[in-house]
């Protein structure tokens, strides 16, 4: 579904135009085309990529979505002039389960192509940013947009990171709680899954935004380099901080499994404890409920207080070792 | 056993040839030959190497078999042209195991031989896809019949991909399942040793994939270098969901043995409530069970049902300490 | 905030200044300005910004806080000429916990800024340190105070390292202590993250740290390029000591495990050994306290005291032999 | 010892000759000497540099032994000549040990010295091999029977990867098994061990044999680039083996002791359910067993088939819910 | 405190010198002097700094101890001469604790300054060994004595990993013992953490032996990288060794894990085994306890003998149970 499809001259807005007059445009010097579709169709890929010569393998990754993030450079245009290709992430919360969209992005000299797949959020708010900064524009050109698209999906993740080490870190309140350890399993194994999503969504594009600046820079980007630093820098953030976030989770599992099995010694402990001091008093009461007939005691006027007393004493005995020894 | 043998030019079909004139039409312009052997002989192979010249150490390799998926290039051909030898892992799924199989391909300027060892799917939908397409075909030779064979072996790796994500997903669903523990971790395992096997075909040809576009790109495949990137991708992607799936399964492996801790512990929780509750009743029946004369509530009229009585409501008032402790 | 502002010429202090003047001064030949901002407002940054020609990202980057350590190189200025942007972490202990400040330094051929946030420690001493110098601060300039910078915020970690450490030292003669499993688990975890705290702040100032010395080194400061490097070892060093203390804490955590399992173990054989002992007495008492009519041993005259003696050896000899098995 | 010491021409055997005239032979054109040693004397090695003028340190490494496998490269002769210096291991499996022995290759330009320590299996099959291909031996002189030495000496780590992986598969089958855990986790450790001892063996030697191939050769091994290719091939299976074994084994030892914990919790649920009914019966006899003058159940004439009818069929209801719940 | 002072003249030993004639001997061509110190004062390394033209911050890196081993160049000389800077660590056992000292060595053309800190050995043999080879040292000079000095620091790590080795050796026979779970571990972890220890020693130490030959070489050690090689590969050989010896102790310590765990197991099973027997005898003992009137058995004239012969068969038959799935 076609989104917007606009012509920019040095930096300004020229006019919404129609697919089918892309062409006229093209041709002016100074001017770019940029258009957003959203879950496109084959025919509209196909269209697309005869008016722009995409190569065919960008178009099937395109059409088949599932793709890794990633920035590939074409180089095969007759004027051997090279495109590029970008696969983004979108990252989008649902119920408390993330859900995971795509940007497809081609990128040439004289146009930009965004096609949204799988996720809700549109993106609106890049246009207008870009239209805001019209010196900008003019200089960067599409690089400049694909830029500013990267830049809010990247912006889009921080949310998403904050969330998970905010959970992560009540987590860490809970884990000593006795009583918990059954809910914690739970919740870090999803924590980990959130995790492990997000990872796969940023590091990749870290790699990809760590070749548009730096030494060998394609055509397009090397006005922008220093804004794709930024994001490389915004990208590293993000995944040292997942790395932190999957570490303390890992280290979080080992110490939940310690503290279940100190609560098991702990509960041994007291089942030993209790067992010990009945096990003595039923053992006396039998030996005294024994049936022998010379058992003189059992004729001792004071016999039967003796005994409770005695047995008493006896547990009471042991409950203070165990209770010295810590075991109750 | 021979399947195919036939000559190419200008990427369209020549002829099926007998193995003995390959000589007569590999003398002509623009011309390959592409041979398909299956399960191949020793005396085979010998008539393959003296037909094409192959080195020896790659025939011996593709006679023995159990080789690593690796793409090698010799080049002590007298005229200096470079020639490669693939070797790459196919898996079938049977009866829920996973078998390996191999093929072995030998490129050169104008033949492309492939071996297929230990596997029971042809690759004839490979053949039929080239010649549907004479103009890649022409353009990229007999390195595009290599990127093509590849490509279909990549494709066949991803189903089992996608049968051991869903295999890992639904585990994920059983494993906070009580009772489950153990044929959790006995298909946890297997999983294990699955995603071991794919992981042990997927990133050696990955790394040599990586070697075919890019910088150094040997002399056959340098027309399909987008091509073969586009494979490196895929396995790239193959790569990361291995990996994540290896990652998710060492997880639930951990997960799960905390699952059994505390499994262990509400077990030992409630043995000891319940141990507890009736240590008690029996060392009061064995204290009444005591034969001393002199015990008066043994005499009372309502002795009996009082200590019924006292029996009950101390259990009842350990039950409902214990259920207060979760215990119970 | 405002905290110092102060023009240096040839290693020697010239005047403290108000920040309208700094132009003046950037004119005169060998002279650069120091300016010091605590919890910089927008209009402070922009303001330096305007002065200096700092880039927008910087700005921004200062502005918004909570950047991972690094040291970026401007260099789109129109006199060709680069700028440094460095983000360091400041860590200060605050009852126990670590607070993390940071302090951003932009570094010019005639100027260096720094913007310390949310630390209540001041760097006054660096002022201080080089202006006792005034040769090393005329030979490096504001590479130097950079320097010097740096090496101030490397030399307070170091004391966090040693308390890590000794707590480290002090847990590893308690880990070993029975009863202590609980509170050593918790306190591990806490040092874990201490460590990983640390670990932040420092592994990526070490990798920006290793670009300031050795091949390719920014032009402002090549002339302290073994100072550099120095600090670099001395990141080199902690990084090293944070790794073995996590390193250290990982196993211990392995350690307190196998211990609360043979803990486990110790109470599990000492309540069966018990248990046994007194299941034996409280059998035998049974079995006498039964009401046949024919138990001949019953009427006999020591029948009691030798019914006790039997109980009493049986216990006695479980009790050797539980003894021998080190049971008990 | 002595073993061998033979001149080859032109790739052809010239004679058996004594250690004292190998300068005669050296001075030959296209000539180069064979030698042998098993278990050499410092006297012997001492001959032998003086001989072929060996770098003193590469002496003393052969000397001492224990050395980790390594090619290492020496190039101060005086005549600008390289000489290498090899180090492999020998492992022989003894009465289901791992023994470690060692080979020691020094190689020249004329000359090939191998000296084999602490092992019983001679390379006479090299020797044999290497004169049956003169061709190739006369191309690659020492550098063939280099090759021709090391790959003999791979060739046989595979019977110990392929032992080990048998082994490891048949663990596979008995981990499942129940009352194995502590057999198992002998032959897991047992077998880490093996598989550790293997991989110090083959991972330095995989290193060395990757720079006998490829980019910077050393002159001697110029002409075998291709068989050093293979053996570097061969080593890189062999090391991808190992790191599956230990990966396996890894696993194993988790999942064993993840069956351990299992099995320690069914074994407390049947304790707990045998306690429990057992406990009723034992409490509800107790109960009766009590001496109240007025218990009117005691009198009634069918009161102990009641009794036993009660306790019977209490006992039966809990062993229905316990097996219900699947704990019996 | 100085050891040594002495001045080489073409690798023979010229004279012993007082410190302050040091000037007058490196005037002389072909000459250089070899100073030792031990635990120096500041004074001494002030002196020393001035003498040699020392960079302040290496001298700054001796007085303050406690570095990571290292070699770093210097090369800010007038004469564009470069002087080494080396930092290596000195283990010794003192009552089965490690120790760690530190020998900092300055090397420059004409001098070579080692300075011992906080280690009992001395280095004299160093010293002698040199004197009895004047020819290496006349080669190779400063370098020469550098490399003497590595060679033996590196020397004495060896009887620490062979230490090492041989406890680990002696731990896996113990391991596999019951009741030595405790000392064990405890065991495990001190050897864990002089792996540690030793591993802070050797590796950094490897990595900058790696710099001393091979490519880009110091000028001092140029003429002796043959020697230097040698030591880096003992240094790998002893890193790989202690590799090693961590992965096994790791091993070692989830092995030690396992068994606990599976001790505790077969002590669950055996007090489950006897706890059902008596329950049994106790429960059946409590029956025939009860008072009912009509117990018909109660007054058979065999009914006791039958009554203990039916407990003894049940309980026989239970053990004969338990036995058989080896509970007991």
């Amino acid at each position: 579904m076609l989104i917007n499809c606009t012509a920019y001259q040095r930096g300004h807005k020229l006019a919404d135009l129609p697919v089918e007059r892309i062409g006229d445009y093209l041709q002016q010097p100074d001017t770019f085309v940029w258009i957003a579709l959203e879950d496109a169709t084959a025919e509209e890929l196909a269209l697309m990529s005869e008016t722009f010569g995409l190569h065919e393998l960008a178009i099937e990754d395109a059409h088949h979505g599932h793709q890794r993030p990633k920035v590939e450079e074409y180089n095969d245009g007759d004027d051997g002039s090279t495109s590029l290709f970008a696969v983004m992430h979108l990252i989008d919360e649902n119920e408390g389960r993330l859900q995971v969209g795509e940007i497809h992005v081609f990128i040439g000299t004289d146009y930009i192509l965004s096609v949204r797949n799988n996720s809700a959020r549109d993106f609106l708010g890049v246009r207008a940013r870009c239209e805001r900064e019209p010196k900008k524009l003019a200089k960067g050109g599409p690089g400049y947009v694909f830029y500013a698209l990267m830049d809010a999906v990247v912006d889009r993740y921080f949310p998403h990171i904050e969330r998970l080490e905010s959970e992560v870190e009540a987590l860490e309140d809970r884990i000593f709680t006795k009583g918990a350890a059954r809910s914690n399993i739970r919740r870090l194994y999803r924590l980990k899954r959130k995790a492990t999503l997000l990872k796969h969504a940023v590091t990749p594009l870290m790699e990809a935004a760590g070749k548009l600046h730096g030494g060998r820079v394609p055509d397009v980007c090397t006005k922008s380099r220093h804004y794709f630093r930024d994001i490389y820098d915004h990208l590293t953030r993000i995944n040292a901080s997942l790395d932190g976030i999957r570490d303390t989770i890992s280290t979080a599992i080992q110490v939940n499994l310690s503290l279940v099995a100190i609560d098991q010694t702990e509960v041994s402990k007291r089942l030993a404890a209790w067992a010990g001091i009945f096990a003595v008093a039923t053992a006396l009461a039998g030996i005294w409920g024994m049936n022998f007939t010379h058992m003189p005691e059992l004729d001792w006027k004071y016999g039967y207080p003796m005994a409770l007393a005695t047995i008493a004493a006896l547990g009471g005995f042991l409950y203070w070792q165990f209770r010295k020894a810590k075991w109750l």
